[in-house]
């Protein structure tokens, strides 16, 4: 990061700044996290240089979130820009932006049913239609690894490279979602808490009925092509190293 | 559709698209869905003519629907009117119109605990009096259906058809709710979650008492024809092709 | 009710009726109803003649309740003031009226986890110290009784005359609850739904340890005597007919 | 409390006022309880004198909260100052204060799932990343307490001290909290019933998988070393009598 950042850069970092910002307002609202818990972040394009990323700060309340609050950092995770210290968790998103160039956003929460899941090492099968358009099959685990190092994103990145799956379940630990963006990542943060409660309350009960592969093959390819208003928002993220 | 539509079809197709619009703003309300998922249509009757309904587009978040945003269709699911493509759920809901006439409403969602049955594949027994006056009876399981063609319209007008529940749990995908307008397909959807969910805490501990088939006859007759403040909204629906 | 109402009984009824209309929203607040279910009533002393209550018209929205559309009826459930039909549970609060007069107000909902115990038939036993002050032992299970009659309204008084507790779960229906006015029996509405979740959860890992009788003896005697700023807002209700 | 109070003591009193006030509206938010149900209290230090503490009045609305209505008690639990009685667990947060010098803070709720655990007299193990983090290690059981003398505070403070956690589960009761001030202490009550009730979740379907001793060591050393943005605020909180 030693040339200066062109005008163009600058501006997106702005834009993204704020796209963060308010996007972090969807954990709380969709019940995912509690107190400071959980963080979004968004990759900024850098033409000619290394990419960045924007994120929440560290230990922040929600009520004090503001564009001007989220830092900028570098797919190493040094801080580049901001007042406060990055998320704990920067390292984790740092590496999956650096392993998973076609990756734009990053999201991680403790949301409550998918770290039940996480806890009991097991993923959630796909038993639901919204799975298999959402997520193409199964939530996977991910392996056991410490803050502090890159065990964290490797973790992310060894579980999701090749498959169709936007979600990992990080054993004893909680979701991470990646997307095309950041408000991509944060639709795979809701919908994944959403099956884990559902798949979870049918457990409960009996034993959810699976869908068959070519079933869900089915369902996954339709979803991925045709829902929503087309254009680039929908465009199927290719997840490859 | 050739024809041009009547000045009071026009009108009544204005007053729809406000009502549809504010009915899927209970959605999010009773927590039936997340992100973009669910939605409500509402039938306008065409003197002379084909049917239509007012759906809501494909893939728009809750915050940003409105009377304008909603679509008009006719009864093969074709968009006939609106900016945005028709929820992936139209077929389902025109073959639901085109088959029943006496229905002017239907809602889909994935609310999370009918869904949890609805993976299960098993229909929710009628152990409450609440389900009794509402759905006269058990919750029942529709078939397996891909969407894409007529298999989910198909699905709920078969399970439903000659019965008194106005909901129906679609395997591995969740509820459809059929109502005399919008309005009462909604409280259909409202209450079709609340027994599932009460239905399921019950069996986490035990076995739910059932109730007597003549007993919940009683109950269905005496709501039907009783409860609320009279006039057209309360009067039955009568489910026949 | 031939004779005329005195001013000062006038005055009791306009105020009452606020009183009653703004109970109506702690229910939906505490998540205690969906859609029209559920009513608050609050008894009115008519000096040297037969009391009566104001309570919610039948199948009215929450969004539209004000003091206005509430209305007033005398202890055999007769509407004596009101443009709208009364609550389709107004036979049942009636019924409590007339033969607990130290009755000063009766809630009905259909919160989730009572009515869970509800259509299991099995109360819900005393394993909280909450529970042993609130109730001072465990919410006992009324009869099935259908509506239409004055059957709930006797299930009520039979089941909670000269106990402690100020809430019964009607089997297969739901939790009524009574107070010494419309304030204390909301409380006990949410109350009884609190600790019927609390219980529910636990016995979902293992089994609740019981609370021996001497102790919940102590705790509700405390609680009854101690507990609150004093006044005759927290002086305890005598069960008895 | 015989010699008059220092116009610094004065100043801390009336923002400490402010400052619980204000984090009495967390346990609401974050639906810890329900009606009048749980308080939370901060230390005031007294320079050359007996510390006091700032509670919340007994059985009063959370609408009704304000910094006013505050009250100030001694670390024998006597009320100080104040227009309205003390909260009825004044005792426990008194010992608590008195014995636990390092403590600034205490909070009590009936949150459901903590309680849940605490009616089951069973400890909860610590299976997740976020509990290694916070708490280091299992949430501990204390014991059976009635109210009234200082038998609670007695079983906090012998449970918790010489301990990492900050959270207890009073035995059929629920958890209380302690804390660097009165915000820590609320941070503990929502990550004890996050944690509480994600392992629940977890439970139910299966066996959460334990996290090696080790393992916790290290997060626990991390979390309370790294996190947050650094300044007293993160320090942390040695639990010694």
């Amino acid at each position: 990061m030693t040339s200066p950042l062109s005008a163009a850069v600058r501006d997106e970092i702005e834009r993204t700044r704020k796209i963060v910002a308010d996007l972090h307002a969807e954990l709380p609202r969709w019940e995912l996290v509690v107190w400071t818990a959980g963080n979004v972040s968004q990759r900024v394009k850098v033409p000619g240089g290394d990419d960045l990323f924007v994120i929440k700060p560290s230990g922040v309340s929600y009520d004090d979130l503001s564009a001007e609050t989220m830092v900028v950092c570098d797919l190493d995770g040094n801080l580049v820009e901001g007042a406060k210290a990055p998320s704990s968790d920067t390292a984790a998103h740092a590496y999956v932006y650096k392993h998973m160039p076609n990756v734009g956003g990053v999201v991680h929460t403790h949301s409550t049913f998918a770290t039940a899941w996480a806890m009991n090492q097991e993923a959630i099968p796909c038993t639901l239609t919204m799975m298999a358009d959402e997520f193409g099959g199964p939530i996977p685990i991910g392996p056991f690894a410490l803050i502090g190092d890159d065990s964290i994103g490797r973790g992310i990145v060894d579980t999701l490279s090749g498959g169709r799956s936007r979600a990992v379940l990080m054993a004893n630990h909680g979701p991470f979602t990646i997307g095309r963006d950041g408000k991509d990542a944060v639709k795979a943060a809701v919908m994944v808490e959403e099956v884990a409660r559902a798949v979870h309350s049918a457990r409960q009960m009996g034993t959810p009925v699976p869908i068959e592969t070519h079933l869900i093959d089915s369902l996954w390819d339709r979803y991925q092509n045709v829902y929503g208003q087309g254009g680039s928002e929908t465009a199927p993220l290719t997840l490859s190293i």
